[in-house]
């Protein structure tokens, strides 16, 4: 079950089953860039905790834990009774996470049917189908976006890097493999062009910091990490070749809905005649929504999450900092809508299209047909 | 020498002669917002420190703490060579400082000419002069800009706060009191406006978290820290009125070069038609320079100040962490610049103008008539 993508030189994936067949093993991502610890889940339990606890995050792996979780629940008890417990207790770990939604309806509708003594491995099958499905997937965005890299590369003097922005971590840390915004790169760099990409820190979370530039790292990508506010500026003095992010949620006319800060990042980019590019999977596609701005509700977070920074001191301890205040208030919205009229185009698994309905529509004919109007 | 900004509600300047003649005082802003603790400057070596360690940071405060640097030095030799000394010395503590610069001249000049037991009373004398002109100036942009907030407050329900977003910190903290871009803010709360506002962190160094915050919080304004991505989302929602920031530069075409991220605010601000204003004081104004993109060069500073963050532990220890992987490089632009097209307006202590040559040359004609052509 070896991946794609290296670490300590290694291929690895996010989510994998162990070797001695006794477990699921992932990376807990809560403890990285400072500590690489494999985790071991044997049981639902472990499993929805892995979830809640944000050990596993980013949409695909969300899913691919939940459908393992699935198996692992069924391990001891395989009746109808034990299925509906675990699915019901995996959907609670994340309440809006649609991928979790799919992968456990998923789960539920292929294993229901089955006798109790084949369930077991029939949901061990599928979880792993379910994650080769999402590595294809991821895979091909990869190669779909690889030619938009390839282009850039060209119009630049030889042995110069393409400056790729990009914010949050839409990675492979984010997926089972390959990632989705940084899958183009990571098939770019496989294939020998130079590219060197500057990494949001993204603020609050630090996902950038802590992720996408641990696993760029790892996989040796030249990369810088930036605070958020640098972006504009590498833009205004023509530092950045283009743009790519993920998307938590796509409408169908292409407006996208990701981390907070990408629309800054989006006008940055509008106004400096920067390509600025979306990677996603046709299954972020919302086909019930159409204006992002008018229809998406924003989630507001915990301002602890502002509040509070983890990272590393010089003694190696890992510790969480308050920057603000006592009794300053914080506001903490999560995400925000970039509007379509500032994406360049859409990298999904079927092709690179305009932010458009109609753009999707011909990508996705059949779910565009199935639109509510 | 009560300043007019409230810490734990009593009246105070971030600097002033102490009370028993002996000293100049100073509050260290490097413990802020953590720890409040007022520093003593009795040498030229102290005040040299105090503005090289960055215990006084802002344009006019870096100044103004030169300016008692010089007269800390004459008390005990009054010499030209001294003097010669001194000022040598306060200059190379932040060698782009363009307020420090010109206090140091104006101390010089003022001086020299002096009999040697007449200098230490006249650079006193000066140096105190020299505050109260800035505490003039920042007042009168708070007067200049108070029409702007009272006309947002119109069109707001009652009782209702007008949503101003900030960058950075141009506060009283930057300057002797009042601020620039924060003076419009404080005099239309003195005023009994409802004002809210909402302060970007601004990394790397979170002067908005750190010291905005809590010099609005101590004078009673209410506001909520955000992190620097959150704010184009609250635009796209109507959540701001306004936004004020201050400028380090400003070119004769009223092109701005502020902290890193105020362009990326000011985008966000002309797509959504929010009004976007800049406060600053004259001297500011670069008549030399017309494009600010092209022309001003960007200071990149070491990046250990993104990799590191300072803050308060839960055991209430102020501490360092590492937030990047280790091996990950960074970059640390400074500044950035905003193009004056991006600008609603310039609030100045003369007045509001238009971001433009002819707006600026109506309010400093005498300035404009000496524009390098």
């Amino acid at each position: 079950m070896a991946g794609t993508m290296k670490v300590d030189g290694k291929p690895m994936r996010t989510i994998w089953p162990a070797e001695d067949g006794g477990a699921v093993e992932i990376i807990d991502q809560t403890l990285l860039p400072h500590r690489f610890v494999i985790c071991r889940l044997t049981t639902l339990d472990e499993a929805t905790h892995a979830i809640s606890a944000m050990q596993v995050r980013g949409a695909p792996l969300i899913g691919a834990t939940a459908a393992y979780g699935v198996y692992l629940a069924l391990r001891g008890d395989a009746s109808d009774k034990a299925l509906d417990a675990a699915c019901s207790a995996l959907l609670e770990t994340r309440p809006t996470a649609v991928n979790l939604r799919w992968a456990v309806d998923e789960m539920h509708s292929h294993i229901a049917p089955l006798a109790v003594e084949e369930r077991e491995a029939a949901a061990y099958a599928r979880a792993m189908e379910i994650c080769d499905e999402d590595v294809a997937i991821c895979r091909n965005i990869g190669i779909n976006g690889l030619p938009l890299i390839i282009e850039a590369a060209k119009s630049k003097p030889e042995s110069t890097p393409v400056n790729i922005l990009t914010h949050c971590n839409a990675g492979w840390l984010a997926a089972v493999d390959w990632g989705t915004a940084l899958a183009p790169i990571y098939a770019a760099h496989n294939e020998g062009i130079i590219v060197h990409v500057w990494v949001d820190e993204t603020r609050p979370r630090n996902q950038g910091a802590a992720l996408t530039a641990w696993e760029l790292g790892q996989h040796g990508v030249a990369h810088s990490v930036i605070v958020d506010n640098a972006g504009g500026h590498l833009m205004q003095r023509g530092q950045v070749d283009m743009v790519i992010t993920g998307t938590d949620r796509t409408t169908s006319q292409g407006d996208v809905c990701n981390k907070i800060g990408t629309y800054l990042k989006a006008l940055a980019a509008h106004d400096n005649n920067v390509p600025f590019y979306v990677a996603l999977p046709g299954p972020t596609i919302d086909w019930t929504m159409s204006d992002g701005i008018a229809e998406i509700p924003i989630e507001e977070r915990n301002g602890d999450e502002v509040k509070w920074i983890s990272g590393r001191t010089a003694e190696n301890e890992v510790v969480a900092v308050d920057v603000t205040p006592k009794g300053s208030p914080v506001a903490n919205p999560a995400f925000d809508v970039t509007p379509a009229r500032l994406v360049t185009g859409l990298i999904t698994e079927r092709g690179v299209c305009v932010a458009s309905y109609e753009g999707l529509a011909e990508l996705y004919p059949e779910q565009a047909g199935q639109k509510i109007l």
